[in-house]
């Protein structure tokens, strides 16, 4: 595989070692069994799905997706493109003379923009091969080159996440846009620990996070993808935005993320591409740069959502609301575009 | 344009002649206003949503979208295709030996399996130029080959769906899955007329279709595309039955369409690939095929949802759920995938 | 359609006025009749082929094409993007162990890096519609959105070039790199004029271009594209290479153009994305931006190659060689990639 | 990986086991050193080159591409898509009012179709990894999920094929087209033999084929694919045809390739999909599929290109002739499309 330079580090691929913690640790079968291919959405249940109805109380709506277009920043070397075959594609048809367009897209469809992270997106090598949510590897004969079999997210997307969304505001916690974290330890301002979500929530006066919701992450460092302005850049200036916005995030540490997980949380999400902190060479409060993408998504299947645009819940000051969102039905894929809708 | 040999029809394409409908008949500006970009999402209210949100009385969650796969018939010579870069795609990375995952998909995103309407996607060829709801042609200056601007489906999606969703069973009216029409008048059994709608709403003894209700159709002819044992079939047979399932299809007469815009629903939706009768070379109750998608759809802003999965509720004979959906942000893109939630 | 920001200038998008010259000055049917297809390739017969076979003296060969990949500046909002699927996509198979990779793009596959224009890419709005070569229009039956019918390039493709090729050094002549015009006359550096080709053609001690040969321009302005350090570049120093590269060029006058198709070549090329000069505003000679493109692609059919790599005929001084190349038979595709071979 | 079931015969994926004669044969370092990226491209010289240049006598030009479009048969799930964005694509720009079209292709673009086999293509997986031609592996740091590095075919595209071309007429010799072998041994009319090669030579009066040449095979059987009438089936039928096409092939047997091999060709062809014979759970003369092209390919970097169009070829009885084409550089791809050259 190739060593990538990536957000302001290295991440030197060295195929010669390995990292056998999923083995040594049990991480399969989940606690789900081993035919289990949805990990924490299976914690919905209707009576959490009342509780969480319940939460509407103004009738207001928000979309939480990000606007797909070529010129958004997209981590690495991926891509969106779409084009209008024809315009119009088909027509003038009958004596309507209806005429139709279609589009046709090219893209990391799972992985770019609002995106969803299913059980195939995250992995770890280990001395067996690439191990993935559940104990399933990449070397599996129902794994392929066209679609992950039973990683992929048809199958959570069958079941869709329905909870009790919270809304943790940093920003408001921080008096400020979170900054990219410049050092490793619980005292950086970037990196957010599991006593900064107890203190938010305290602060926001909202219940205890608790088994079957999800919860959301402001981090302020989102706006540098698609500030108002965006369309007035011009191609080195959004090359510059897209540099900046991909070199680091604030976000989540890794005692926030073991804290959610011992909440039972089924589903995280921030406004950044990433959601955990990442500074020059290291994750959050540890040297490991997405261990909680490990730790939250391939140990324990609780699912991730980034790029959303909170700006409306942090407007509204909804902290708590109904969260109602299903990934595509992508057959094999590693995840999915979104437009989650929240309710409150 | 080419002339297209579909549904088992000639649609002649004549650039020769128009059809002024909808200059003579002012179908704009809409009744939201020149600007409007969202047509009957306009009509959801929080008192509505409110509503709606009362119907979910056990808890239940269902999600409509079907499979996307390389082998899911496809209209004409859209398409689909995913692949998975590298498996793994990056990695292993740093001590974690993180791998991660991407999935590459090229295809007619917002006009493929189930999929999305919007207010670019069909229009009527006029003396004007090719007229779209609202009075937008594909000749205006912010409309072009990469996206139709004021027509694209992000503007919609910023609204999002969520509404008092209907199902009528009209497989449960016919007792059996609905045929394809061969006559064109309101006895054909593949046809739904206003009568038959207001028979099922009876039957199926719920309130009335009113304002801002989705509204979604169940004929049966879904079931040709994935049947359980689809994977069981060799290409050949999958090109048979997706030459079947696009011949022709049953649903709603003109008729049915008109009775629901009276009724000022938000969003019409089936199990089938247009949701309106189509037969040999006529549309329900006309000689114009797809007419019910200009009246809905570009004169009066009435959105549409093709290719559903219903089977859950009408196993559960939920007749009435609360909806929620919101197409992808998608740039000046003409509809959108999806996999819309029920909750009831 | 779009107005668009191209080359730093406007090119204001303006539907409501023609250019009636094509009509008026009876461009088609071309020389070759109604039903050609092919234009000035035609012109290659088999006394034509020996005599620029009879060039090959020293069995030296040069590649022409340019590399395709990412980020290689591509015009507009053109795009490249490639994957393997898999790594590898299939195996290991039978007792061999077999392993393969296959390779998965998305591209504007006829319009980016080395690029052949073929009879569908360049036309003039009339009052009769959209003409391109020999009187066909896009508003015709048999072009649409999946293919341009006999406007395709499958069918020169299946003639291909076979020709005297000559390379003109204006590099050497200017002595030196030749910049983007500033002014619209004869006296600008960066435009190159009849008198120009005539006095290269002198200095290099070729024979006289004649018909059925095959011309290339050397400008040296290719060189911002991919330059030997390329790799070194950041993706903001490549979007500003890519901006620099695109914002105009240096290349053929409109009196040149006219001199090639009076001396009846078949095809022009050049090292950069053009071919011809365009400055801030204006093309070569004239205050019409691509009129080389017009007079030469639509109305006489002399195709243009694009992007070559002429740096080894430049250091080998081969100024004359047999020319060896056909496009791909890509159905109904405006052109084609392409890596020509010369022989010396 | 995946288990598939191509060509008639189950292929069984298994990553228990290895096969090492890569290793073990010492197929690396290739004769051309450990840096070699060109294999036997290596051998062509100045005075093969004039030699071949001797051949063209009539000035007769033959192109060999086959036509590329969505409906060709294309090997398990690869696919070829080309639209027309916009139609035009931008315009009308300025007083000449220029309108142009781009096309948008998303394609398996080196193995679809008319298609070259570099050196990424084909490997065996050893206990060492995935060999891959001159020693290298996918699991090196420099080969990744968007490009094969030093395996990418931009390096043998940058050298190019010329040669002396040969037609072996297979047709001619057994008197019609031949079948798909049904029997695993020398005497099946189905496969072509080191004995068949010779005397095919001797029939055509050719000279022996040498060092530097690039031969060609004609079976017939690649008529399945797009025969004259192709146009007129229907989707069901192209399907049938699709399935016949792949589901094995006449071609070489093991001891032709060998003979090849010794002989010291630089390129091989056909005008099928894998220029081997093919049966149900066998290659030609041997119980391994594919067995060729490991031989050829990996161990002793012989390209191969296939779907060629000999047809013009075959009815000028142009059995020795000029070849001249080189592969698009398309950077870290396995393959190229190509329109090949034959002059004679």
């Amino acid at each position: 595989m190739l060593a990538a330079i990536v957000m302001g580090m290295v991440l030197s691929a060295d195929a010669q070692t390995v990292n056998d913690e999923p083995l040594n640790d049990a991480w399969a079968p989940s606690e789900w069994g081993p035919d289990d291919k949805v990990g924490a959405a299976n914690r919905t249940t209707p009576a959490l799905v009342l509780k969480a109805v319940g939460l509407v109380k103004q009738g207001k709506v928000a979309t939480l997706g990000k606007v797909y277009a070529q010129d958004a920043p997209a981590f690495g070397s991926r891509g969106w493109r779409l084009t209008i075959p024809g315009l119009p594609t088909g027509g003038p048809f009958g004596d309507q003379k209806l005429v139709y367009n279609d589009d046709y897209v090219a893209t990391d469809i799972g992985q770019i923009g609002t995106q969803f992270d299913g059980p195939g997106h995250i992995g770890v090598l280990t001395s067996k091969g690439s191990f993935f949510y559940n104990g399933r590897y990449l070397e599996d004969p129902d794994v392929g080159a066209y679609g992950l079999g039973p990683l992929g997210v048809e199958h959570v997307a069958q079941k869709g996440f329905v909870c009790r969304g919270v809304l943790l505001d940093a920003v408001a916690l921080r008096g400020g846009v979170l900054p990219v974290p410049k050092e490793n330890n619980r005292d950086d301002p970037g990196i957010i620990t599991d006593d900064d979500i107890k203190q938010m929530v305290k602060r926001q006066r909202i219940d205890s996070i608790g088994e079957g919701d999800c919860v959301f992450l402001h981090t302020g460092h989102g706006d540098i993808w698609h500030p108002k302005d965006w369309d007035e850049f011009d191609a080195v200036e959004k090359a510059k935005r897209a540099a900046e916005f991909h070199a680091g995030e604030p976000g989540f540490g890794i005692s926030a993320c073991e804290y959610l997980a011992s909440r039972k949380v089924i589903l995280t999400g921030a406004d950044n591409w990433g959601g955990e902190a990442v500074g020059p060479g290291f994750g959050g409060e540890t040297a490991q740069p997405f261990e909680c993408h490990i730790k939250l998504q391939t140990k324990r299947g609780i699912w991730l959502i980034e790029n959303l645009d909170l700006s409306q819940l942090v407007a509204d000051e909804a902290y708590e609301f109904l969260f109602v969102w299903a990934p595509l039905k992508i057959k094999g894929a590693t995840g999915s575009p979104g437009n989650p809708i929240a309710m409150y």
